[in-house]
């Protein structure tokens, strides 16, 4: 019998980050990349890299994380699929698994990807919304925060907004709008990539603007003289979800 | 100043009952009666029994649970839910708080409470349902469940379907449906009261109808012979949710 051939695969993830120390693999921590891959070393025996398409931060979560590995395996895609899931943690599921051509790669294949920040307003926060949402019980200039939130789509050096120096800081944003949807403001932003805590210090400018201590109009500046702390604080991690990846 | 004095309190909490082994206080458990006493005893500084209108088992959770206490306090309402609240884990919230006429009980005066059931039928479940709802990725008649469903709506001894032999173990359920909302079977059922594992005994039963195991024309037979091993098994504490309490 023939040894079966290294296949690429491209998989679609959704996971509860509250108790993931983020995606990317570190020794003694418990993250979603680890979990995948010892699920894969479990089910083929062999060891192999699990690149996903953004390396969420500590307990933020994914509805449709993309990731991607390559290995040799006689299972068909759906019983792969299967066993995966059936020795991942309940916290990680693999929504859908197919193989993908040689040139695929999650991370750098991908086009753009989409966040979602979940601010519950209520006096009140609901035990079924605690993990996923940050709550927010005080008053927010509504009108103010959605003035100033288009004014993140652009072309831009983000190093105000990102924990991180880095050596590229231009990042491309598509998309950044505010819905109140009821009781809970949903922020959206798509970009082709983030920096380091981008979108939640983005969100905690935001929350600024709501409370009246940045102005819309300063946003601009704050851009031009790159300098963190000019921006809001970085938001609590559990209200962020990758939600889509594009190719 | 005087002494303030003795009130009744209503409360209406929402709890993810994950993580607690049931509403009732026992030694060395955690549990939200014992959660909420201790948080009136912070607040308060006075002992005193926080009485729940249903006692809901390990790992069942709440949406509107409603409970009663008595204690004397300065606190005005409003203070008194937020202190609680602020003293209460995450997993428990008060979400209404008002005084009651000294004759309010919250199991005695109930006059009916509503459970909802959910079953996921996807392929694979979400991280985000996985604590809130059963798994049951297999084929069901679905026809015949909601055929078996409104057999339920009875008064009568419902023995068969409790694991404990209490003393009256005649109940009066006003309404027992199942529908289907995209992939999820969501089963609601109404009654006065309920036996020890009674609604989940009820969701196992369905669920053996569910997989031809039991015809509906059985359900009647069940209820005569009385006999707990011609029902269907327990289903899991996580899918069932106390959602509303009438008076």
């Amino acid at each position: 019998m023939n040894r079966p051939a290294m296949q690429n695969y491209r998989i679609v993830l959704a996971y509860d980050g509250t108790d993931f120390k983020g995606w990317q693999r570190q020794p003694g921590g418990r993250t979603v990349q680890g979990a995948v891959e010892e699920a894969v070393f479990r089910i083929t025996r062999k060891r192999t890299a699990v690149h996903g398409a953004g390396r969420t931060d500590a307990g933020v979560h994914a509805m449709a994380q993309v990731a991607g590995f390559r290995v040799a395996t006689r299972l068909a895609e759906a019983d792969l699929l299967r066993a995966l899931n059936a020795v991942l943690p309940w916290d990680v599921r693999i929504l859908e698994l197919a193989e993908a051509p040689a040139s695929f790669h999650a991370r750098k294949s991908a086009r753009s990807k989409v966040y979602r920040y979940r601010i519950v307003l209520a006096p009140r926060i609901s035990p079924f919304d605690f993990r996923y949402a940050l709550h927010w019980p005080h008053p927010l200039d509504l009108r103010a925060m959605r003035r100033a939130a288009p004014l993140f789509v652009r072309r831009a050096d983000f190093t105000a907004f990102s924990s991180n120096r880095e050596r590229n800081p231009v990042r491309t944003v598509r998309r950044s709008e505010i819905r109140k949807h009821g009781d809970e403001l949903v922020y959206t932003v798509e970009a082709g990539g983030f920096l380091r805590y981008m979108v939640r210090t983005i969100v905690g400018t935001l929350l600024e603007v709501g409370r009246g201590r940045i102005a819309p109009e300063e946003i601009d500046g704050i851009f031009r003289r790159k300098e963190r702390l000019l921006a809001g604080a970085t938001a609590p991690a559990k209200g962020l979800c990758l939600i889509r990846v594009d190719y």
